[in-house]
């Protein structure tokens, strides 16, 4: 299949987890170049065999520290746990300079996972925006589409994608690589609205809890789609 | 038509405004008792006119003051602007004990109402709980539907509602309010969840900005219908 974007290089931070490895096995299926990051270099190669096991002959995936990682790609993700979120984008600071930063970050605060605690100041991936400063260009992006959803090629993922960054370009570039993944996404405005998207996993995992059922998410209505 | 809940007794402070008379006229439409609140009485009583005409013949629908609207409800609906939120619910906080306020309040900051900007303690309506204290049930609902779309009775809401609050018996009554006003509801946990149906609102105007249309909604997915 031929990707909807131009044919990028992603990098996938904590691409050994499950969201991460999800995203990276959808976006190697679509044709992309991607390097599975971990603090791991063995760990990361073993992932991307993984992956490539699921995603076909032709797909191109390989696996390597998250430095190297970072260095390779034109688009890297941060799909970390949120305890590591800040450490790991600090390591690799350099190699982000000048590119997009896809946050797949929920600043869940365990056990209580089915509440919202948003830090001070006002979402995480705000924060670590105001960590990296303006050479990295930080998009949130990812918060509520459950991994499981992601590892099965064939399953339709019923869960739309929220959008948000300061800079208009870097956001459609992430739009793009959303329906690469196979889901449908929306321009949900300004960096600072990721605190919707952030929010809204603990009321998911709410959802979840109080039905029964795994893996609930949102779809946007009202706008005709592309 | 029969609601699905018992029928009571419904305040509905602001019920002069788009949101609390599209409100008012569904649950009237439904066959609940209504009873508009205003600071003006006069104005309660010419909105109460205008949603009888649509609600039908049959329906039961008043104006009065804030105080004495709350004062005769067994359940009070706070539908006034974010500036005046607090100050309204002080008024008639005697009135309020012992029973479910339904708080639909979304805390925009004008003029950039696109643009997420939640309340310190994280919620606007925690902030409202911890002002009036444990006396009033404090539940959290409809911040994401659109006025426009509740006016037509013709009209299915194609937007889902997020209830949350901390007494599970007070969260059932407005899922089954939410329900009889021809929604579907979800119980999506405690108060402080409602962070992300706040957040949410200036998403759903981000993306109506962005897509050049009126009143996104969102639905849940994953989730069997009852």
């Amino acid at each position: 299949m031929q990707p909807a974007s131009e044919c990028v290089t992603i990098a996938v931070l904590g691409g050994t987890g499950k969201e991460g490895r999800g995203l990276a096995l959808r976006w190697a299926a679509k044709g992309h170049d991607v390097v599975i990051g971990s603090r791991s270099a063995e760990r990361a190669q073993a992932a991307a065999v993984e992956i490539r096991e699921r995603a076909g002959a032709n797909a191109r995936v390989r696996g390597t520290d998250n430095i190297a990682a970072a260095q390779a790609a034109d688009v890297v993700v941060l799909a970390v746990p949120y305890s590591a979120q800040v450490a790991t984008a600090e390591e690799v600071a350099q190699q982000l300079a000048g590119k997009i930063l896809i946050d797949v970050t929920v600043p869940l605060a365990p056990p209580k996972v089915d509440r919202v605690q948003l830090p001070p100041c006002g979402s995480a991936v705000q924060a670590l925006q105001n960590h990296l400063g303006a050479q990295v260009k930080v998009v949130s992006a990812f918060q509520n589409v459950s991994a499981g959803h992601l590892w099965d090629l064939e399953h339709t993922v019923e869960c739309d994608v929220l959008v948000c960054g300061d800079d208009a370009d870097a956001r459609e570039t992430v739009v793009r690589l959303a329906e690469d993944a196979g889901m449908r996404a929306w321009h949900a405005g300004v960096l600072a609205n990721s605190a919707a998207a952030e929010a809204l996993t603990s009321v998911l995992i709410a959802i979840n809890k109080r039905y029964k059922i795994a893996g609930s998410g949102l779809r946007i209505t009202g706008v005709p789609t592309r």
